[in-house]
């Protein structure tokens, strides 16, 4: 077999140190006073002799690449965009680099990075599941891999999440627009089996049940595939007939933008004719013209926890799972001022 | 020295077959008919054993990882986040997986993420640079490892790069405004060294010039460490005085939208008191009272041809760089209609 070709090998035929191989060819000759013609020299005779950085025993002499994976859901939404930045501003104090993945809400594209970023020996890894990822998850805590789940558990699996009370958030939204003397209320929400909608929904229908409302035709799903169809529709169908609905729930920052184009098309006005409440936060809450009411999650607050209890995992890997729940804020806007 | 422990001295243990132990370790073992319990017996074996993954074997074999890697500038942006959505959907099509990070607009964070993504045996790279990060895409070249700049070419490096005519949107939109009869035009752009702002701001002076009109004072710069200080300290400077602007020209979508904040605040009525225009989309655009003109940039042709011409690079590394320009389009809206 071919002897592999080692730094030694490079610094012999370029007449320098092998420290300073090393230096150029991981690029911190900066840090090495070497010249651009030396440097340039030296990674021609890399190339010339085909020599392959042993990335595998370097991390493997530490135990650790410090290095951690993020999957979110998808990476085209903003709420997650700012997780991600959160999520990396936390790491980088602790000298961690972050890499991730967008899995678009897709089981199967999920599994493929989760199988591309433990090959790149990340440390440990920060998931937003898609659905249908469950068991991709239970692989991971049956490897005693080290991960932590955000803004969605599985109630089902034994893992480190954390994640808002889905639940509280949604019944205070609900109370808060009963309390600005709304009584027609519709909520619409994703059609998903994942748990942080449900218990949306189900904050919905229990506020509504306990002020002695019927939800019956006042919850409607829209799906991720359809959304501006389905939204459309659902709208049509809660502001129609002979009681239109007076408050609007959105389940999403994406599924209310999806809406507020449209009840802006409609010519419906907010809050006198409709009031709105969102989970999470947009610019475009900000901007629109009754700034719009929104469920605040923590999500600084989140991503510091979510990487500092990923990092204590990587350090003891027995260490049993932790489930943090955070209540989040209701940021009360003109968007559902009393009438 | 010790023997590397393989794969098949798992499966004899196990007594099962090196296939199926190459599933389960790969995590497929959806595709291999195996129990949970037969896949935990292969992992707990495996662990026992202290196997490691010879993940750079097996891409030797190959030469080709099939990943590769997009720095985007800010994560936290939306217009980049819609950027790697595109990017990842159009490297699916190649059965190509894309891991990403963010450099925060922040050149030290954007050497640490090129070391970790080369170092992670991606075939290419994409990347939207940060200010300062020069000597880093500079040293790709001379590597010849292949990469293509997106959004923000280096004109002073021979490289691959797609980008919109910065220059010419903005000369274009300049002339929409005049054509609305606007003549007190400012314009907010960042302060910085990088090309296609730089490009930017020449366009709309310019397109001034070409009018007869000056452009001095009506420039203003922000920092993107100080981004709502400078921007509500230029609207002030550009709607007072004696002859307050008719019309203010964003840069980019961040600074539109802090502006627009700040316009909402004031009380200022779009497009009757002041037109404006913005580079980049928003969904915050659309929900405007006054939906905002902008110039669209095609982001997905761009993220299509970022792909390819990536990969084509990848299959020929002695391909000449190629330099993509693509005109941007107006899409004019209620924000600057003519009074």
């Amino acid at each position: 077999m071919k002897k592999r070709v080692s730094l030694k090998d490079i610094a012999q035929e370029a007449g320098v140190s092998t420290a300073l191989v090393s230096y150029v060819l991981t690029n911190k000759e900066e840090k090495a006073r070497v010249g651009r013609e030396m440097a340039n020299k030296i990674r021609k005779i890399a190339r010339k002799l085909n020599y392959q950085p042993n990335y595998l025993a370097r991390s493997l002499k530490s135990g650790r690449t410090d290095t951690i994976g993020l999957i979110v859901a998808d990476i085209s939404n903003p709420f997650f965009g700012q997780i991600a930045r959160i999520v990396e501003d936390e790491a980088k104090r602790h000298n961690i680099t972050v890499i991730f993945g967008s899995s678009d809400e897709n089981a199967e594209k999920s599994a493929d990075l989760i199988n591309v970023l433990l090959n790149r020996q990340v440390d440990g890894l920060i998931v937003i599941p898609s659905e249908g990822s469950e068991q991709q998850i239970l692989q991971l805590s049956e490897r005693h891999f080290p991960f932590v789940l955000m803004d969605r558990p599985f109630p089902s699996i034994a893992a480190s999440s954390i994640s808002i009370n889905n639940f509280g958030a949604s019944y205070n939204a609900v109370e808060h627009l009963l309390r600005t003397g709304r009584k027609r209320i519709g909520m619409i929400a994703y059609q998903t089996s994942l748990h942080h909608i449900a218990e949306r929904r189900r904050g919905f229908e229990v506020a509504l049940a306990n002020a002695g409302l019927k939800t019956e035709k006042r919850l409607k799903l829209a799906r991720y595939s359809h959304l501006r169809e389905d939204i459309r529709k659902a709208i049509d169908q809660l502001t129609g007939g002979k009681h239109p609905a007076d408050a609007l729930f959105f389940a999403t920052n994406s599924l209310a933008i999806e809406g507020l184009r449209y009840i802006s098309e409609l010519g419906i006005r907010v809050p006198e004719q409709l009031a709105v409440v969102s989970f999470d936060e947009s610019e475009a809450f900000d901007l629109f013209h009754a700034p719009v009411t929104f469920i605040r999650q923590p999500i600084r607050e989140m991503g510091k926890a979510a990487v500092q209890l990923l990092l204590s995992q990587i350090a003891d890997s027995e260490r049993p799972p932790e489930d943090i729940r955070i209540d989040a804020e209701l940021v009360v806007r003109r968007s559902s001022a009393a009438n």
